[in-house]
Order: C-alpha cells, then sequence, then structure tokens
C-alpha cells in the first residue's frame, strides 16, 4: 500500500485506528474454542466487525508463533482474509545480518515463499542499517522501526543519552578517559535511531513505533520526522491517552495509526465479543474522527 | 542444560564449536532436494556427520520462516533431532513487551504449546530489561543478548557512546543543552547492555553475542563479562579468525561457542556434502583442541 493509498483511507474512514490482532486462546469465548480453527475464526469476526473503523490490522507475531506450525497456519489463513483496503502491519520486530533480515522480509512479504504478503513490518534497530535495508528494498512495503516503546524497559537502552560526534570510530581504545563536552550533540539513543534511519535509502518507507505512553516525546520526536507516519501502541490497556497522542503528535497528513488490541478484541469474552469490539472499535473511531475535523483533515 | 552440563561437553569433545544450521534450497544437493522434506534431511545428515565435533547446534529461525509453516515443520523436526548432549540455540533475535516476549518464550522454550524446546535463544536488548526477563525465568534455560554484532552496521548503534550518568531521567527535557564533562563513565551501548543485564534477575542464565569480526572487543567485553560464556558468529564466511577470538575470549571455562555455519554445511555441493561437513567440522574441533591443551582445559 502506498502512502496515498493509506491517507485516503483515513480520510475515507476518519479514522487511523489499527486493530491489534493478539488472539490469546485463554480469553476466547467457549464457543469459539470448539471450531477446528479457533485463531481464525476469532480473528475473522474481529475483522468483520471492525472493518468499517479501522484502516489497519496488527497480529501480533509471537501469539501465533507460540502455538508452532498450526500458530502460522491461523496467520496465514487471518493475513489472506483482511480486505484488501486495510494496511497490514506484520508486528514482528524482528531484525538480523543481511542475508538473515532478507529471509525475514520474504517470510512477511513474499507470498510465493511463506504464503502470506504484510504491506510493512515491525523491525528493531539494534544491529543497524544493513539489518533494515533488506526489508526496505520492497517496493510498495513499509519497515516500521522501533523508536521508542511503550514498556517500562524502554528508559533503559532507548532514553540513554549518546554522543554521535564521539561515536563510532575517532576515539575506540580511549573512550573511557576521554573529555568531551557535551552540548547541541546530545540526543537520547531513540532520537539517534530516528535522524541516522533517515538517511538511509528508502527512508521515504520507514515508518516508527512510539509508545502511547510516552506521548510528551512526540514533541521531540516530530521535531526530527515531521512528515512520516508513526504506528503508536499503549492506547487502551498500556494506559495512554489519544488524546495526548494527537495533541503532540498529529501531522498535515494525519502520520499516525494508533493500536488498540485488548480493550477492542476482549471487550467481551462472551458470545458478544464481536459486537462488543465493534462498539470500542467504533467509540475510538469517532474520537479519531473529531480530532481529524478538528484538524480539517476531514469534513 | 546447566553450565555445568555444557563445560563437560566442552571438555569431553575438546571442542566448543557451534554448527549453525541455515539451510537453504538454493545450496543444497539435487538429491536431497526430491526428498519429501529437504530441509530436514540436509540437517539430520548435518549433525549425523558433525555431531562427534560439536557442542552446539544453532538453528538461524529466519531461513525456516521464510518458508512458512512448511518451514517451521522442518525446524520443529530438525530440533527434536539434535542429540540431548549438544547445546541448542535458537538464533531467533526476539524481543518485546512483557506479555508478548513470554509467548516467543513459549514458542522456543515450551514444548507442550509449540512443539519445540531449545536450551536457548538469541535475544535483541533494545527494549530493555521487562523485554528480556520472560526468557530469563525458565530455569535451566538460557538468553543469549545480542551485545556486538558480526555485521557492518553493528557500528551505527550499539558502538555509539553513552554516559549514563545523564540517562535516563534527569535531564528529560533539556539534554540538548547540559554541559556535562564526559569521562569514566563514557561506554559504547553495548557495553551499557552488558553491564545493566549483568544486574537484572536470572544473570546467571546469559550469555552474549560478540561478532567474530570484532575479537579485540573482546578485551573490553572481559572486564564486564569475565565468567561468562559468548556466542560467537563470524568465524570463516563472515571473516572472522578463530585464533583472535581465543586470544581475547577464552576463560577459565572457556566461555566460548564460536559459531560456523556456511564454510561446514555447505563445504560441498554434491552428493558428499555431510563428508565434507563433517571434515570440517573436524579440522576446526583440532584447532580448538589445541587451544583448549595449551589453555590446560584438557589433557
Amino acid at each position: 500500500m502506498t502512502r496515498q493509498q493509506l491517507i485516503e483511507q483515513i480520510r475515507r474512514k476518519k479514522s487511523f485506528l489499527c486493530v491489534g490482532l493478539d488472539p490469546d486462546l485463554k480469553k476466547m469465548p467457549a464457543h469459539i474454542l470448539r471450531m477446528p480453527d479457533p485463531i481464525f475464526e476469532f480473528n475473522k469476526q474481529i475483522i468483520d466487525a471492525t472493518a468499517p473503523y479501522a484502516v489497519a490490522y496488527k497480529p501480533n507475531i509471537a501469539f501465533y508463533e507460540a502455538l508452532g506450525q498450526r500458530g502460522w497456519n491461523s496467520l496465514q489463513r487471518t493475513v489472506n482474509y483482511i480486505p484488501k483496503d486495510c494496511f497490514t502491519i506484520a508486528d514482528a520486530k524482528r531484525g538480523d545480518i543481511g542475508n538473515t533480515s532478507a529471509l525475514y522480509a520474504k517470510a512477511f512479504f513474499d507470498k510465493d515463499s511463506s504464503g502470506m504478503s504484510f504491506d510493512s513490518i515491525t523491525v528493531a534497530p539494534y544491529m543497524g542499517r544493513d539489518s533494515v535495508m533488506p526489508f526496505l528494498e520492497f517496493e510498495n512495503k513499509w519497515v516500521i522501526l522501533l523508536a521508542l516503546t511503550s514498556n517500562e524497559g524502554s528508559g533503559d537502552f532507548q532514553m540513554l543519552v549518546t554522543n554521535p560526534l564521539l561515536s563510532p570510530k575517532d576515539n575506540e581504545d580511549d573512550i573511557s578517559n576521554s573529555q568531551v563536552i557535551l552540548d547541541t550533540n546530545n540526543r537520547y539513543l531513540f532520537e539517534e535511531v530516528l535522524s541516522r534511519s533517515q538517511t538511509w535509502p528508502h527512508a521515504d518507507r520507514l515508518m516508527y513505533v512510539v509508545g502511547a505512553t510516552k506521548a510528551q516525546m512526540l514533541q521531540r520526536i516530530r521535531q526530527i520526522i515531521p512528515d512520516g507516519f508513526l504506528l503508536i501502541p499503549g492506547v487502551g490497556a498500556q494506559g495512554g491517552s489519544l488524546e495526548e497522542v494527537v495533541r503532540y503528535g498529529l501531522n498535515k497528513d494525519c502520520g499516525l495509526l494508533v493500536n488498540a488490541a485488548r480493550s477492542i478484541i476482549y471487550a467481551s469474552s462472551g458470545v458478544d465479543f464481536a459486537q462488543k469490539a465493534q462498539e470500542e472499535a467504533q467509540r475510538m473511531q469517532q474520537e479519531m474522527a473529531h480530532y481529524l475535523q478538528v484538524a480539517g483533515m476531514v469534513a
């Protein structure tokens, strides 16, 4: 899906809602569990119920992988069922040396190889440029690079203060004793991830993960990424505020995909789960429509 | 597998060789490709041929995942075929928020859930402590955390200079203007990953990935991790030197698992591939036996 097609969907549905497809057998209604492929059946009903209100779907790959082969079967059926006008995200957090990342790209982008073709995949940046490039080389596909995540541990490394002027080659052996005054070059690691990745080839195919629990950091992030799209998890069950995300993160093309999983797909654990999921998706869509109207993006 | 069991295997086989199981249909002999499950058949013959010389096997998960469900079937059969006295590594580079990492841990550690039970998994550190803890909570299992990888892009972020005294909370809003003299607190990001992770619960279940292409950095790494095990990829096809790895990385319990994949498993593309793989594994084992003898670890 192209950027323009995504923006059109956002305007058409007046929504930037992404529904997280995190199917957990422990939370599913009993009548679904009796079916031959309960995960696919659950997802199918959630998709049918929420598609008018959602512009994207994000299967969290771990939920499928934990079940081995049958999980991959359910995942493949799910991806192929999602309507073509919805943006699909493989939330896989992959990343490895080049020849290996090329294979992960085949797993999620190349239907001939794996049976699946997502529009995008989440990728971890730790291994650097050549670990991301194999994903970026697919035309009309997107890499959603981890920047600042929604979990508590995001502070451990993502918010370390770095000084790129010192790195990486100049002082390999004596950095522990060098006297350098940090000043305007000070940046958090996640900011370094944002700015370096913007210099890579096909950077126009990059989006970034920014947790809703770090909404105020969106101001700093928009200084580096004014125009790009951000995938925002953490609204709902994790405690992030949609209003704050919009205040600090909305740009002229919307530029946001806000993910909600548990608050939608487990809105009810009864036979009415799809109906309740629809109501919650619609509630979020209406709040989003309001913000888009205020910003003058939709009528 | 416990640390003591691993050390016993190293002494018994006089080897710290890990064979990378990276099965590539394009590189396999024609007679293997005609079999119903060529990937498993290839791996089986490689394992049979190399098991006397290898203490560990490391399937690179991407090679299986790229093939979708049938790849996962081949992976499951492979893991279950590896002899129980060999240490198994799921080279998966996973890592996500806590509840998701817990599912990845089930995928690779919990046979009841996924059909597979590895001894260890490689994990990316970017998301911090709570993304790693679900893997560390499994008794007698290991997390092999990415520290300094073997690829060119490892310099992009892993070798950024950080100053932990500034991070993460003290100066959230004004780090860009703060005047701080970096001195003995200067560390590379990968060193911060090493030292922080050593403070986490169950840190005795941590190993680290350090690329053989960065062998001289092993001196710095051994200052932080004197006793732990390091998984060293990059010897062979990627150009790293076994001699240098040993010089800078060997500790009193060996403390090294050196991975070779392509140089062993594709030593020949003919009907003699297993024989040639055996010869190359034995050649590496003999070199390793020499180093272990010089160090007085084996007779």
